[in-house]
């Protein structure tokens, strides 16, 4: 929700800034353990009719593409999530943004801007309501990244896979499970690399527990919440000048369940090595009624006609908690609410047999026992724990900022992977499952909660998947350009 | 879980440390708006057949029993839970504690030592597997109070109804859903009160947060969680010196579910006017496997054979989850966790229209929008709106003790409402409404999940049943002993 503002001088930009971090050295403390190479390809088999068929066409789970030298991104949808992107993507090498796309002319101008201030190329060109196809069949594209609003991500993910290119949803990745299921049969036919991008599994503390997970120091982790717990109907969905023709208010008109788990569930997941050990088996959902949402509707259509069209709508409850429990008898305890006002929470909860962690309500906690361990432990762990991609590229990625810095983690990591031919961290099957807890909760809630079975997206294959790679192991070796004061977003 | 140590030297005590704070005056500026007097009984029906009979025998809600201007009470259960409650009992005035019960003959030495160290008059003693029952039949008792094991309590308390007492049932009050309606169609009909006690509702922060909704700070209150996570493994259920026969591991085999609900349940279920103005509707839970007991139990038969005998059973999982639905469509989120090694927690988080509060992970916090507020103002909102409860009697509750002193609030406001006639802040419906979660979500969690209807205790009562009387009108009469630092528990 950053707004990117450049106040950079162009004409003060030399080609030296131009470094490479590739020589920063992997701290050798914070290797996970017990990791297999994860670079090879699962066992193809024969196209078949897809999700009737109980078996998987391949298996895209460790799926290494061939390397990319020098990946050849197109940004379809330029609203505040895009236009951030293409600010973060212009600091990462071996990237070149070759086509720029969005409904609106005036905000590919914008993006152009970025560019050149970047002392980027000016990328190819594409509008209009299909502009995005037009982007996806163009033959010099490695790399389709689409930070629009929800309902082009599947349509838009399927199209480019379907022309050759490697393709990075916004999330959800997918509203419906026929969405859902498109995604992973079109991933796994035309072996495209299909990654939602949930940046909050590289926040810094959600990397530490995670590698704390992997190092064992929280035992068997047997319960874990995560949330969307963020107050939005002011300043966003109920904004006016906002999300575009307010697409984002009308997704909560309509629809009842957890819209938006991804951001919540995607580190918990990885902690509980779902689709890769573990899955998902069946859950349970529960909403509130609105208890905000039409008020306010009514009381800014009292001062604007703009708003009446929004009075009287159904639109969800105001909270969502959604319980998902795992083959293995673990549970993830899931909420959404952007509509009462109350701090912004992931939650982020690991409940282990050995010990526990807490990110919100903040500050961060861990605990071995009974007790919280004091803010000095808590930095031990940190300097110790902070696994190799966070010592690598972390103090660069705070600069760059996004979120914090997770966003340009995120993106740097997704590059290197596609340049060194590795796996991505977060696969279709993780983007299948992850949107789908969305999906089913809505099932779950339109039945008074009934309990809904969830479908195993990966086809079995859930039981020999391993764990995503957290050594950068044949990696690393992207550098990103010099982060200038005046350049952070 | 305080052990009670009097370090008092009984000599030294003089008449003259008895004094009263009747004259204590209650703080104006906290009291609950829009209270309509609720010292009034219901309409008596004639007696129906019960739970198949949709008619309320008796509207306990609001109740208002004879005035007792000496409480005789009657304790039956001496271990950790009853040995405090005579300890804190003695300090009131206007109770005599006249009869004490336990199978084992030294836990009824120790409670009279208390006694006569509290210059109180010894109290006659019922013993052996049946000794409750002669309790419950003595005819000069007026209150049969209750810390026993869970599955003696309905049968105590029913017993002790039907033989004309007012009874104190420690949580939960009832193990089953047949034992729910018993109490309730047993306080209807004899007209005695069944007071769970629940003594969470009478810690600082919930009373607090409690007043402030009634005065509306929080708006309406849309979703709220409440816990009992607490580590009691190896100190507690596992330990061999601790309860009796090892009871309360036992409860932890072959039932699955919230089995121990009511701390975290019953303070939000006050903050949301559950039987008075909203009701439970439905549920659905979940619970994980279990990761840890069976293990436990196993390192601990390895090194002594006490322990063998509890390999291998079918243990709880671990972590319970549950939501509650209200009829008014808010929501409840509760969970039950006393095996993982995790800082302890009853969450009590509520989240309404117009702001927040949260108490776990500590320390506590308020929002009233998307900040938590700082220390001071929170140090504010306690001298504004701590309840006149905790402004009459707060202090010499810490300087008593017991869990901080929300026991002896609660213990001082059960005897001072009897004293004074007026309803009991926590009735029937909410003993069987507040147990009944745990009851129906074992329901659930047998049933992979599956919503489970709630009973309505108050057979449409509920609707016109009014909130609890948090002024103390009528009451504060009660006076209470000087606290010495020797006697403090």
């Amino acid at each position: 929700m950053l707004k990117l503002v450049f106040n950079y001088n162009f004409l003060e930009m030399k080609t030296d800034r131009r470094k490479f971090i590739q020589q920063l050295s992997v701290g050798a403390g914070a290797l996970a353990t017990g990791l297999p190479s994860l670079v090879k390809g699962g066992v193809p088999h024969e196209l078949g009719p897809g999700r009737d068929n109980n078996e998987q066409h391949f298996n895209m789970c460790g799926y290494a593409a061939p390397k990319i030298e020098t990946v050849r991104i197109g940004v379809i949808g330029l609203g505040m999530r895009g236009s951030e992107a293409v600010g973060r993507l212009s600091y990462i090498d071996g990237v070149e943004i070759v086509a720029l796309c969005d409904k609106y002319p005036d905000r590919i101008a914008a993006a152009q801007k970025t560019l050149e201030k970047m002392q980027r190329p000016k990328a190819r060109e594409f509008t209009g309501e299909e502009g995005w196809k037009a982007l996806c069949e163009d033959k010099n594209i490695d790399l389709v990244y689409t930070p629009t609003p929800w309902s082009l991500h599947t349509p838009i993910v399927v199209y480019a896979m379907k022309n050759g290119k490697h393709a990075c949803s916004e999330i959800p990745a997918a509203k419906t499970l026929d969405q859902c299921w498109e995604l992973v049969e079109t991933s796994e036919k035309t072996k495209k690399h299909c990654m939602m991008l949930e940046n909050c599994c590289y926040d810094f503390f959600e990397l530490l527990t995670l590698n704390m997970v992997r190092n064992g120091l929280f035992g068997e982790i047997l319960h874990a919440e995560g949330a969307y717990l963020h107050d939005l109907s002011r300043g966003y969905i109920f904004n006016k000048n906002g999300y575009a023709d307010m697409w984002r208010l009308k997704e909560n008109i309509g629809r009842n369940g957890n819209l938006y788990p991804t951001h919540g569930l995607g580190p918990i997941a990885q902690c509980m090595n779902i689709n890769r050990g573990d899955k998902f088996d069946h859950l349970v959902s529960m909403s509130t009624n609105d208890f905000t949402m039409n008020d306010l509707a009514r009381e800014l259509s009292a001062k604007d006609d703009f708003f009446k069209p929004y009075v009287d709508k159904p639109y969800r409850g105001n909270m969502n908690t959604t319980i998902v429990r795992s083959f293995k008898g673990k549970t993830m305890m899931i909420q959404h609410d952007v509509s009462s006002p109350r701090p912004y929470s992931r939650i982020h909860l690991l409940s282990g047999t050995k010990g526990c962690a807490s990110k919100y309500p903040e500050p961060e906690k861990i605990a071995f026992g009974h007790e919280w361990i004091k803010e000095e432990e808590l930095k031990n762990l940190y300097d110790k724990y902070s696994p190799p991609i966070v010592k690598h590229i972390g103090t660069i990625a705070k600069d760059v900022g996004g979120h914090g810095g997770m966003d340009f983690i995120m993106d740097w990591r997704t590059i290197d992977c596609l340049r060194n031919g590795l796996p991505l961290d977060q696969n279709v099957y993780d983007a299948a499952t992850w949107s789908g807890v969305g999906v089913l909760s809505e099932q779950s809630v339109g039945k008074n909660s009934k309990t809904i079975d969830f479908p195993d997206f990966t086809r079995g294959s859930w039981k020999t998947n391993k764990p995503h790679d957290m050594t950068l192991n044949g990696g690393a070796t992207t550098g990103v350009r010099e982060v200038k004061p005046q350049l952070k977003m």
